[in-house]
């Protein structure tokens, strides 16, 4: 046996990739869920549809005859770094202000949920950024801790004093910054960054090189500069999309180039304000970038950047065995709201995953798959996330499969003819206001009820109307609801 | 002269093409800004920084050096149409319940932005909905109406008598949706689509044939139908990321290879399920999709699909003369105002454009690049959206710069020096709570008070102190500001 191989990694034979048969529906033959493209959306999938249990399971992935193109070697979809950055681009957004008892909350939590690198404000920008830094420095987490400064000897001089883990250096390189920034030529930053990345590694610690506004420096300029401390053995190199003006393809392109002229890990900031942040991120990866830069929420300077919570969801679809096996996901919405009321702000009440309504169906036709198999419309198993699915039927776009289950749940007797005649009912009600859970519980037992007794039969809608104002009123005597008694 | 050619669209000469000084700021020479990977970073802001005034100006994108690659022939980014989906898969939010009023004022919003569909629930779905799409198709919009049905000969003959000028059908295509939702097969659904498809075109409206789950549909399936479809005219045919599974990647192969086989338009409807349905949308546009489905922030099932405004950011930053041309960007945040009340949320917190903070700008280097400059740190001009700047600097990562801005605001007479000393004090004051700008003009009130009367001087800070307490006594005793006064 290969001595690389174990219990958790090894490839499954064919024979252990079975089907599961989840919630009682049949079980779904592999080949006919490939997606198109190539690409696959069974493995997209697998944790929900086709995963047999053995854990982070990449052959399979490797296996689909759909799955691989010849360019995807480079892909780090599933395998990569989170430099979690809260605690310092987070810091930069509007509402942000962290004392040093909130600054240690979150570093706790996300050294908890398991990212790989917390950034922070650098110890040169006030004296509290700085025992603070030192503070966290001291906390024992697993995660590395790492300070971001400008490429400057005076910046570096402190942060090498603060017991971080690694220096995060950065320097715009556009001729935007270049000209009404800090008005240096690249003959200059060069020569600097030389200094600065030889200075930290004399202290034994990790370095990282980032140009900044990447996507608007001059390609030639950006690749020397790269090539130059990749030779002198920076760490990382960095590409900040510092404006947010990139687009996908756009930074496959770059990563992809810088793929070819580096030996280092290749990191990369991307801020949101187009709302491609999350892509960029995981187009990123396939590209071969090696490390991502997240904060809770995306907080940071004017819209913000990638989201942890956001790629952590796109990254679960693409792989979901490999991000369980590396992060507490049900942790996610602990942390969104720990810096959600830090900077006083609510949780987007779209967000992936965490956004109040995520996992909740609703049209009709939705509704009755969902019920039958939850992955014809999840690629997320909300309770990989400590979450729930919910299934909302008391409005004008329900349909009489997902009333059926409500039926059954109520442990009702009614017939398909019958459930449709009730189903009528509640889209007439739901034409006029949205109907409760309650509302149609109320409902279903009237109309069951009269079923039973023979006051009702299927199309009597008088009947019908009858019980229902009968059992109304009741309920406004104070009588309870007198049907289900 | 060719007969194309007009005042808004022919090609400017070289000469024409004159950087434009903005804010006292030197002019960028072209060739030094444009981007990486041959895409140019000065087009995608060449309303910030180097437009010259003629309006849309596609011509000057195609002229530079950087911009075109070769495949970019295929591309609509500056050539699409939006079916705007608030009033179909937008009920689908869960808080969504929209009465007659609601929906024909939405809709009355839309068409005043300038969307060219605008796409309703089913006539199918109750009573309500029919009645409420015959009245908003009497409204007399200029935005083409349409109704999204089942592929279905019942949901059709229903659709076509209520005045709509075109009809959307959609039919599951992936084997989960075939398996455990309506169960029917391949040749029943192409057979089904050509009848539903025939019957439309033969009231005189038009038809779209969308699949639904598209990228987990069998790839020679899904292609075999839409030519099917295309062959016997259909106006659209459309690919639907139904469970928000899609990376860029795969949506620009899947649409790119649609592209090559039928020749009708080509729609794309993408859910957010993780985060990537913007850049999905921006990539099916740079494969030659032709229309994009958006919902007024985004809502409809779970987590919704593409927002209109961060889809309206992404192609603004692309080409800001072209979507200044077709849409009314200051109505954005007054939709969003609308739709948000309408089902009882909140705008995110950090929505591209309408966020709270989308202009916001705190950074000592980003303020001051931002002072300099606005396109330093800004590929979206906030007045196109009828909104403003802010330079936020009344905390620890401030910078002299930013703050020397402020005191020449405020008409003092302060040194490059003596701007430093008070900036020292702002971020040793800031350490301990957020100073609002209130605080700070205080600061530089009492900074400029002491130095002119001779009671300070650079570096003195217990005279500074003393000076800020004798200044905060005589507010609490009622004073007022008395160093302004």
């Amino acid at each position: 046996m290969c001595p690389n191989q174990n219990a958790d990694s090894s490839p499954p034979t064919r024979d252990q990739m079975v089907p599961v048969d989840m919630n009682g529906s049949t079980s779904v033959n592999s080949t006919h869920t490939n997606g198109v493209n190539g690409v696959n959306g069974t493995n997209g999938t697998n944790g929900v549809n086709g995963v047999n249990g053995n854990g982070y399971n990449p052959p399979q992935q490797r296996r689909n005859p759909y799955a691989p193109r010849a360019s995807d070697f480079l892909s780090n979809v599933s395998n990569f770094k989170i430099i979690e950055s809260t605690l310092r681009e987070g810091e930069q957004f509007a509402n942000a202000f962290f004392d040093t008892k909130t600054k240690i909350a979150i570093a706790k939590a996300l050294d908890a949920f398991g990212v790989e690198y917390i950034e922070l404000t650098s110890p040169a920008a006030s004296e509290q950024s700085r025992t603070d830094c030192e503070a966290i420095c001291k906390l024992g987490l697993k995660a590395k801790i790492l300070t971001h400064i400008r490429c400057h000897m005076d910046d570096a001089r402190i942060a090498v004093e603060t017991g971080v883990d690694g220096v995060d250096v950065v320097i715009g390189t556009s001729s935007f910054l270049r000209e009404f920034s800090h008005g240096k030529d690249m003959a200059y930053i060069t020569k600097t960054a030389i200094e600065v990345i030889t200075f930290v590694k004399s202290k034994g610690i990790e370095v990282r090189f980032s140009s900044e506004d990447s996507f608007r420096s001059d390609l030639v300029d950006l690749l020397s500069i790269y090539q130059t401390v990749d030779k002198i053995g920076v760490n990382r190199v960095g590409i900040a999309d510092t404006v947010g003006c990139a687009n996908p393809r756009q930074v496959y392109d770059l990563v992809r180039t810088l793929r070819g002229v580096v030996g280092c890990d290749i990191e990369i900031h991307l801020h949101n304000d187009t709302g491609m942040a999350i892509a960029n991120a995981y187009t990123a990866l396939e590209a071969g970038a090696t490390h991502i830069d997240t904060s809770v929420l995306g907080i940071g300077e004017r819209v913000g950047i990638t989201p942890l919570g956001g790629l952590v969801a796109c990254l679960y679809a693409a792989n979901p065995e490999y991000v369980k096996s590396k992060y507490n996901l049900p942790m996610l919405r602990e942390i969104e709201n720990l810096v959600a009321e830090a900077v006083e702000v609510n949780v987007p009440f779209m967000n992936p995953i965490t956004g109040y309504c995520a996992f909740t169906h609703k049209a009709g036709i939705h509704a009755k798959a969902i019920l039958n198999n939850p992955s014809t419309y999840e690629i997320l198993k909300p309770e990989d996330f400590g979450l729930t699915r919910y299934v909302s039927i008391g409005h004008r776009l329900t349909g009489w499969n997902a009333v059926k289950s409500r039926v059954e749940q109520l442990g009702l007797n009614l017939n398909d003819d019958e459930i449709k005649d009730a189903t009528a009912k509640i889209k007439e009600l739901a034409d006029v206001r949205t109907q409760s859970m309650d509302d149609v519980d109320s409902l279903l037992r009237v109309y069951h009820s009269g079923i039973q007794s023979g006051q009702l039969a299927v199309g009597q809608k008088e009947a019908l109307d009858r019980l229902l104002r009968k059992h109304r009123e009741s309920v406004s005597n104070g009588e309870g609801d007198a049907v289900s008694a």
